[in-house]
């Protein structure tokens, strides 16, 4: 579910700098890296050790490290290919004190799979080993991998869809409560995964691997790992509820002149066709709408979902004033339909330097903070964007600058936040808190939540050697 | 989705007896109650506070407490209205060492929501206020109460359907983790919750209410209480997603010759009729079958839902050999069939005593267990029972007697866990693990994971003032 507000030309950055000539140096961002925290330093020794647990894939080659880093930086990448390893690993580290950042497919926007000093990056590349696949009842058993092609052979698909799918790992995925593109279909990961391995940060092994869609014997442990983006351990294996793949697609896009048209339509198609799996989407315009969506749905029966598919688009285009729209049903067109999505991103990174938001909002109120953030900044930015999923209140809103635009920020910040809280928002919500967002956190939780978050922090990692992210400064 | 297996007639228990005579007494049973803790006992003063903040709302009367005692005894019902009232109420009983046991609608089966000494009652009875509605995103704020009425008139249901809808209460049923007859349409309430607000057993209040679909900032700390079975605090509030109410409801009632021609169906069932909302149960015969089941589908189309029905009834007479089956459409006849389902329990209570047990499996081995238990058993018991849920792997075993049995018992226990532990079930499915089976976490729950609980307990219940539940007594 999405949508997208043409982007209109804003003017350039120079201009922003000019207007704010002479004005104080804004004070550090709140998304600066905390202080480095005395943890040991890698020695000889331990990558003696680190050699010997995982004979070869302890790496410490700049080139090959630069890929896995960003920033290149005097660390060591560890691959290690079992649970086993994982486990002596991080017993090992915590007993030195050595920091360890956990890395799965690195596609995260938060900064949250990266190292901020000389953490060791202890990568899940080599992990994406399937175990196990339970057709009877649905699930499937896995060690991280972008999992889709061996579930298509088999007639399944994953629970949900992501752009990063190429190159994120399941155990990522789960680590950072990936959201993507089929959640109004299939709900979040605490409702579709049943089970989880995950090494503790001392090394213990928390075996909460079920395979049971019901299973009520005490608290629900797994949950606390999954959107706690490698803070609290390491998850080494999933167990996943994934539905059957559908017989029939259908991909629909439209156009609208307003934001409460598209909203009306919106409401219609959760009635209409709250039994199809439907994924809107708002891309790229094809014609000239201000307000594109992207309506996928599946089902069981081809001439069934036509039927519905026509019948909704009919009265869609008589009462809520749809100018446009087209349909696909054939495979070639409907990728056509949904790259018009993957091109938004792709065109972003051309525009410059990107501010990217990942707001959650009541449903209603999406158009309205990208309104009043392009009303806020008026020329200061070069383009206001707005795309992200109608059907769970998820706006992606991106603002383009020529370069990095420290005033710029500023004016975006905290008033993003601030807009967001006063319309119960949430100021993450599918891209997690990582390093960037960590200091932000009291927007989106009371300060009791936050404390007890880092009271579970303390019971799960003690010596903190999983440092930096998703929890505030105050609490590392 | 459930199952049932004809009732065959077994012997009585005093044979069982009989059999049994001159063996030693059985030890004292883990579902014992563990000893009473040096809590404070409730005196003069502390009923006089408790009358200051809720006048009129603080009940010493037996008669009263009876109903939400079970065994009388002397305790006090609490009978807060606000969460301010729970706050003010917990605060003091911690402060105090008073212990408390927080009550919903009592129709657990596990001895969760009753006191074990003179714990005091904090019943969530007057908490029903209703106090938003937002229908644009199909959620639902409300304080406690069965909702379906409620939801009907807005043309929205509950994610979750129970048998004790009549006086079961929602926070109750969050905090239990409630399962029921639509998680396979609906998920878990680990999903559809999406907001809860809980007072700390020191009665701080924990705001976690949001109402958005996705929010990735921290670590999701309302899991935790979804499933605590009120031993980690007490849920005051809750924010829920409601699916809207389906246009068309088909049930179908089937009969088998084996378990495995009905698995063979409800394999189809998941592959044919995937998108519409199914459930199966298996009630008691109304033909001469030994198995049974129900499936209700929902959806938007009735003329189309009716056409996958009949296409999918088709199939599974041909290729699956059901004996008989009948279908419904009609509000009446799908009421009567499913009080078919509903005269299995009450059929029970007519039988004797009953030993209940809630087991999770793997679905293609939940006949065995019961024929295993049958043979295992033989002539002990009085009759042997299963029904429950195909869907989701769930088997109510139920092993009747003609009175308590302490000899039956231990023939039951541990084999009926250990059973379960050898196929990857879980020992409670959907009703917890309360008082009753709070010893019996380990068959489910590795060690160190147990552990772990123990420290969320400890962290959140600091003097324990939520005794005796969930938790075992090693822990405790």
């Amino acid at each position: 579910i999405g949508l997208l507000q043409t982007p209109r030309p804003g003017s350039c950055g120079v201009h922003c700098r000019e207007l704010h000539a002479g004005g104080e140096r804004p004070t550090p961002s709140p998304a600066a890296a905390p202080e480095r925290r005395p943890f040991s330093r890698v020695t000889p020794e331990d990558l003696a050790f680190f050699s010997k647990i995982i004979p070869g894939r302890t790496i410490t080659d700049p080139d090959i490290l630069e890929t896995s880093n960003v920033d290149w930086l005097k660390s060591v990448l560890l691959r290690p290919q079992t649970t086993e390893d994982v486990s002596q690993i991080l017993g090992y580290c915590n007993s030195r004190n050595l920091a360890v950042s956990p890395q799965g497919g690195n596609t995260g926007l938060v900064g949250g799979s990266v190292p901020v000093y000389d953490e060791i990056i202890l990568s899940t590349a080599l992990m994406n080993i399937v175990l196990n696949f339970d057709s009877v009842s649905g699930q499937y058993r896995c060690v991280f991998e972008s999992l889709s092609l061996f579930l298509e052979d088999r007639d399944y698909i994953m629970p949900l869809d992501l752009g990063a799918k190429g190159s994120c790992h399941i155990g990522g995925n789960v680590a950072t409560n990936a959201g993507g593109l089929r959640l109004i279909c299939y709900g979040s990961l605490q409702g579709t995964v049943l089970g989880l391995e995950v090494v503790l940060a001392d090394g213990r092994v928390l075996d909460y691997l079920a395979t049971l869609r019901k299973d009520n014997t005490g608290y629900d442990l797994k949950q606390l790992f999954i959107g706690s983006e490698g803070t609290l351990g390491v998850i080494s294996a999933v167990t996943i509820l994934c539905p059957r793949k559908p017989k029939a697609v259908n991909v629909a896009f439209l156009g609208w002149e307003s934001f409460e048209q598209l909203l009306q339509t919106f409401q219609r198609c959760r009635e209409d066709m709250r039994l199809l799996n439907t994924h809107l989407k708002l891309a790229n315009p094809i014609t000239d709408c201000p307000f594109y969506i992207v309506i996928e749905t599946s089902g069981s029966n081809p001439t069934h979902d036509e039927e519905k598919l026509h019948q909704f688009l009919e009265e869609a285009m008589t009462s809520s004033q749809v100018i446009d729209g087209t349909v696909a049903m054939e495979e070639a067109k409907i990728k056509a339909l949904w790259s018009l999505r993957e091109r938004v991103t792709e065109a972003l990174t051309h525009d410059g330097f990107t501010y990217k938001y990942d707001i959650s909002l009541p449903v209603e109120r999406i158009y309205q903070l990208f309104t009043d953030m392009r009303e806020h900044l008026r020329d200061r930015a070069k383009s206001v964007v707005g795309y992200g999923h109608v059907g769970d209140g998820n706006l992606h809103l991106n603002i383009t600058s020529p370069t990095k635009d420290p005033v710029l920020l500023a004016s975006i910040e905290p008033f993003v936040y601030e807009w967001t809280v006063r319309f119960q928002g949430s100021i993450s919500a599918e891209h997690g808190l990582g390093l960037k967002k960590r200091n932000y956190i009291y927007y989106s939780k009371a300060s009791l939540a936050v404390a007890l978050m880092g009271k579970i922090k303390t019971m799960l990692d003690p010596k903190g050697i999983l440092p930096y992210k998703t929890l505030p400064d105050d609490l590392q």
